[in-house]
C-alpha cells in the first residue's frame, strides 16, 4: 500500500494535474519546504525580484494556461501581492495563492512571531476580500479535500483562491479524498427556455451583433465563438479586455468596442444593432465609456459566468459554457448581414510616415502591427501602451494580454515571464510606458536568469501621460533613466534607443531574429504626441476634473 | 467670514499641523486632486517609482517625525502598499494612508468602474485589518471631524490609519469641528498603585535592569529613559527593534538583547536580573528568541501602550507615558549596581583585519561602526544587513531604523527617502543585501530625482543567505547584477565595488565627503561568511526545519 503523501506533496500533485509546471514566488522561512517539495515533485520554481512580479507572472500564466500559482511567505510576501491578486479577481484569472505560515503549534497563546501583523488570521481575512475562497490547512485529515475544494473554486470561477499552509503541517501525511466532487450542471429547463428566447430574438433581428469579452478566453470558448459567427453570419466585436478572443483578421470581426473612447465606426455598429449578444462581457466604465446607459438592455442577451439576462429578466442556474454551446445547436441559418464587408478592420497602415521621420505614436503602432505573427503574444501595460495597442490586429486568440479593466500599472513585464513559460511557442512583445517600467521593469532580471527573451517596446514619453491629460503637476514627472544601459546592469540582454521609423523597423527586425535574450527598445516619443484613444479618453475625463475645481 | 475649506484643504492643513511636510505616493486619476491640493497647501509630494516604495518611505518618515503620510489611487495603488502598511501596524508607526476613490455619485448601482475589485468597500475592508481606523469621507458634514478622529487614532496608537476620499467630494466644502477632542488620561488611582508597587520591587531588587524597546521611540520618551537610568543607576538593554532608543555609548547601556540569538553577556545579564523593567517592549520571537519562557514574569514590570502588568497582575487605564514619567518621580536613589562597568558595550574593533585582506562580514561592520557619527542615520534591511548591524554602536537616539520584527525585505532603500526628508540633518547609511536590493533598490531613482544622498552599502553575498542556512535550493539564488552600473542607468549617483578592507575604508571616506548624490558601495562577500548573529539564528531555526523532513 502506497504511503500517504504529505500535504505539500498532495498539493504539488494536484497543481500538476491542473497543468501547472511553474510556480512563481519569493521564498521565506515559513515557505521554504513548499519550494523544496514543488521542485522534488517536478514543478519548477521561478523566483522573481519582488513578490509583486511573481503575482503578475502567475496571473499571466493563468490567463494563458487556465490556472497559475504563486508561492510566498507569510504576510511580508503575501501582502505584497494583494494588488496582483486583486487584479486576477477583477479580471477573472485563476491564480492559486500559496502562502507559508507559522505552524499551528507555534500559534498557541498568540505570540508575536515575526511577520505577524495583528492576528494569525489577518492575512487570510485580507485574501477573503480578493479571492473566491480562502483556507488554512490546519488539519491533515481535511487538508487534501480542502485543496480539492479550493482548486475547484478557482477553476469554476476563474478567480483566485488562497491556501495557507502552516509550516508544521506542510510535511504531515494527509488523506487524499476517495471521490472527486462532481461539477455543477445547468438547470436544463431554464437553459432550454433561455435558448429558445435567444433564438427568437436573433431570428427577428435585422442587425444582430456579438460583443465578446474575456470570459470566453477564460472558459475556453474561443472556438465556439468562431463557430457561432461562422454558422450564423452574426458579426463580432470585442471589448478591450477581451481583445483577441477571436483572431482580429477574421472576416466577421469588426473591431474593439470601447464605448465613448472607441472608434466611431464600431460604436455606430453597436448602437445601430437591434440585438446585442453580450458573451462573457464585463460592463465596465472602460467597456461602455463610463455610462452603462449606452447599452439598451431591451435589445440585449447578456450571458456571463455570473448571470444570464435576456432583455429585463434573468435566468438562474445557467452556465455560460452551456449557454454558448446551446446557441450553436439552435440551427440559426447563416445570413449575409449588412455592412460587415465595409466594416472589417483595416490593417493599420503607416500612413505618411517616412523612414527618416521621428517616430510618432501612430507610426510606432503601425510598425508593431506589421511585425505581428502567430508566434507573438502582445502584452500591453496600462496607459498609452494599451490605448495604442487597442488598434493592433491580433492574429490568433489569446495572443493579447492586458489588465484593461483593473488597470494596474506595472503588469506587463512580469506578465511576460508568466506568458512565455505558459506557452513557450510564443514570444512576448511587451508594450510599456516609462512609468510602468520604473515599477516592475527590473523583472527583466528574472527573464535573463531563466533564459526568457521578451521584446520590450518602451514608450518613453517622460512621465504619466494619461494623467497629464487630466491634471498635470510635477507629480506626473519621472526621473529619466538611460534605459539602454539596463543590459550592462543585468549582464544580459540587448537594448537600444530609437528615434526614427527606420531605426525602429531595423531594431524590431534584429530583435525578432535574435531569440536568445530579452530586447529593450526605447522609443523616444514627443510627450505631447497622443494616440487617438488617449485623446478621446482624456476628453471624456477632463471636464469632470475641471468641474471639481 | 472665512470661506469653508474643501475636504482636501482641511486634510492638508491638519497634516501640516501634525508636522508632515512631505507626502509620498504615486498619482492616479482618482487621486490627482489630492496631489494638487497638497502642493497648493505647502506639502511637497514625492512620487516614488512604485507605490511600495512610497509606503516604506512614509513609514520611515513616521518613525523619525512621529507621523507620515502616503497618498495613492484606488486599489491599484492602495493594495500595492498593503504590506508596507502592515509593517507600520506591526511595528507601531503612524502612517496615514490617503486613497483617492470613485466618487459617491459614481457608485450608485454598483457599476464596474476601473480599479474596482469586488465591491466599492473592498479596499477599506482590507485596510481595516492593518490599521487602527479606516474611514470613507462620504459626507462633507462629518468629513472634518472624521479626519480629526483618524489622525487622533494614529497619534495615540502610533499605528496606521486609512482615509479614503471619493473624488467627487475632495473639493467639496466641509465643516471644521469647533472643538477638538481631549486626549485621554490615566486612571490616577491605578497609576499610583502601579507606581508604588514598581517602587517597592525596584528598591528590593539587587540587580534590576531596564529593557527598552521601540515604543519609547514612538511615544517620544527617550529623554525620560535617559533620566531614569541616570537618576536610579539601573542599567539599560535594548531590543533589536528598539536599538538606538538610548545612545549606545551611554555608560549605563549594556547592549542589544536578542534572546537566543543575542550575545551571551547581555543574555546572562537579563537572566540574572531579579527585577526586569520592560518599557514599551514587544515580546516577539526575535526579542525573546522564539520562546517567551525566557522571561520570568514573577520578576517583571511590563509597561506598553497596550497594557501594564506587574508580575502576574495587570492594571487598566494606565498610559505608558504617564507610567514612565511617574517612575521618574518615585525618588529612587542612585545606586552603583554590580557589573555595569564590566558590561559596557565595547566599541567594535576590526580585530586582525589588514588593509589588503578581503572584506569579511566582521571587518565590514567594524569599518561601518568606525565612521558612525551624529550626522548619520543607519537604516538596515532584513537579513545579514540587520544581523550584522545589531552590534553597531549607535551614538544618538532615533539614529537606527529597521523592520526588526515584521522583517519585510526591501524596506531600507525607500526608507532612506523618508528618513532623509524627515530630518535633513541626517544622512542615511543604508545596509542592504542583494535580495532586498533587487526588490526596491531602484528607488534610488527617487533619491536622485529629489536630490537625496544616501550611502548604500550593498552586502553582495549572492542570494538569500539567511534562507540558505535553513533550507537551500536554486530558489535562494539571484541573477547577479553589475550593481556598479546603476549610476549610468539613472544618470546620477556614484557606485563602486570593493573587495578589500582598504578599498572599503577609502570608498566610505569618499562617500562621506561628497554629499551631492547617492553612493552605492557594493561589498563582495564570501557567500559562506556569516555574522555571529546569523550563525546563532540559523542554528536555532535549522533543527526545526530538519525535524519537518
Amino acid at each position: 500500500m502506497k504511503e500517504s503523501p504529505s500535504i505539500a506533496e498532495y498539493l504539488t500533485g494536484r497543481l500538476k494535474g491542473e497543468g501547472i509546471e511553474y510556480v512563481f514566488g519569493v521564498p521565506g522561512d515559513y515557505a521554504l519546504p513548499l519550494f523544496s517539495t514543488f521542485r522534488k515533485g517536478g514543478i519548477e520554481t521561478i523566483n522573481t525580484c519582488d513578490e509583486q512580479g511573481a503575482g503578475f507572472a502567475a496571473d499571466a500564466y493563468a490567463r494563458v494556461r487556465g490556472m497559475g500559482a504563486v508561492c510566498v511567505t507569510y504576510c511580508v510576501g503575501g501582502l505584497k501581492i494583494a494588488n496582483a491578486v486583486a487584479e486576477a479577481y477583477a479580471e477573472k484569472s485563476a491564480v492559486v495563492v500559496l502562502s507559508g505560515a507559522p505552524g499551528m503549534a507555534e500559534r498557541k497563546k498568540d505570540p508575536l512571531l515575526h511577520h505577524k501583523v495583528r492576528n494569525f488570521d489577518t492575512q487570510r481575512k485580507i485574501f477573503e476580500e480578493i479571492t473566491v475562497g480562502a483556507t488554512v490547512l490546519d488539519n491533515p485529515d481535511t487538508a487534501a479535500s480542502e485543496i480539492d475544494r479550493l482548486l475547484d473554486l478557482a477553476r469554476r470561477y476563474h478567480r483566485p483562491v488562497y491556501i495557507e499552509v502552516p509550516r508544521d503541517l506542510m510535511l504531515a501525511p494527509c488523506r487524499p479524498p476517495s471521490t472527486r466532487r462532481e461539477s455543477e450542471e445547468s438547470d436544463p429547463q431554464a437553459l432550454a427556455e433561455a435558448l429558445e428566447e435567444a433564438r427568437q430574438m436573433l431570428l427577428a433581428s435585422r442587425c444582430p451583433l456579438i460583443l465578446a469579452d474575456v470570459e470566453l478566453h477564460r472558459f475556453g470558448l474561443q472556438k465556439e465563438l468562431v463557430r457561432l459567427t461562422e454558422t450564423t453570419g452574426i458579426p463580432v466585436a470585442a471589448t478591450l479586455l477581451g481583445k483577441s478572443v477571436i483572431a482580429e483578421t477574421h472576416p466577421h470581426y469588426i473591431g474593439v468596442y470601447e464605448g465613448a473612447t472607441g472608434r466611431a465606426e464600431v460604436n455606430d455598429y453597436v448602437e445601430a444593432s437591434d440585438c446585442l449578444l453580450l458573451l462573457g462581457v464585463f460592463l465596465t466604465d472602460i467597456t461602455v465609456g463610463g455610462s452603462s446607459s449606452s447599452f439598451d438592455m431591451s435589445r440585449s442577451i447578456y450571458a456571463t459566468s455570473e448571470k444570464l439576462s435576456i432583455r429585463h429578466h434573468s435566468f438562474e442556474g445557467v452556465r455560460l459554457e452551456d449557454f454558448v454551446r446551446g446557441l450553436l445547436k439552435l440551427g440559426i441559418q447563416k445570413r449575409v448581414l449588412p455592412g460587415i464587408a465595409a466594416r472589417q478592420t483595416e490593417p493599420m497602415t503607416r500612413n505618411s510616415a517616412r523612414p527618416q521621420d521621428r517616430i510618432t505614436v501612430q507610426s510606432l503602432f503601425a510598425e508593431v502591427n506589421r511585425i505581428l505573427s502567430r508566434e507573438i503574444i502582445v502584452i500591453a501595460d496600462v496607459g498609452e501602451a494599451l490605448f495604442g495597442a487597442s488598434d493592433l490586429v491580433i492574429r490568433e486568440p489569446t495572443e493579447f494580454l492586458s489588465p484593461a479593466y483593473y488597470a494596474s500599472l506595472g503588469f506587463a513585464i512580469p506578465a511576460s515571464l508568466g506568458a512565455a513559460l505558459a506557452n513557450p511557442r510564443l514570444r512576448p512583445l511587451v508594450l510599456v510606458g516609462d512609468g510602468a517600467f520604473q515599477m516592475t521593469g527590473m523583472e527583466l532580471s528574472t527573464a535573463a536568469r531563466f533564459g526568457l527573451s521578451p521584446i520590450v517596446v518602451l514608450l518613453n514619453n517622460r512621465g504619466y501621460s494619461t494623467e497629464r491629460q487630466i491634471l498635470d503637476g510635477p507629480f506626473n514627472d519621472l526621473l529619466e533613466w538611460n534605459y539602454c544601459r539596463l543590459p550592462e546592469l543585468l549582464g544580459s540582454g540587448r537594448a537600444c534607443q530609437v528615434r526614427t521609423n527606420q531605426e525602429l523597423e531595423e531594431t524590431l527586425q534584429a530583435a525578432l531574429a535574435q531569440k536568445d535574450s530579452f530586447w529593450l527598445i526605447e522609443v523616444r516619443l514627443n510627450p505631447h504626441d497622443r494616440s487617438p484613444a488617449l485623446e478621446r479618453l482624456a476628453k471624456r475625463l477632463a471636464p469632470q476634473q475641471r468641474a471639481d475645481h
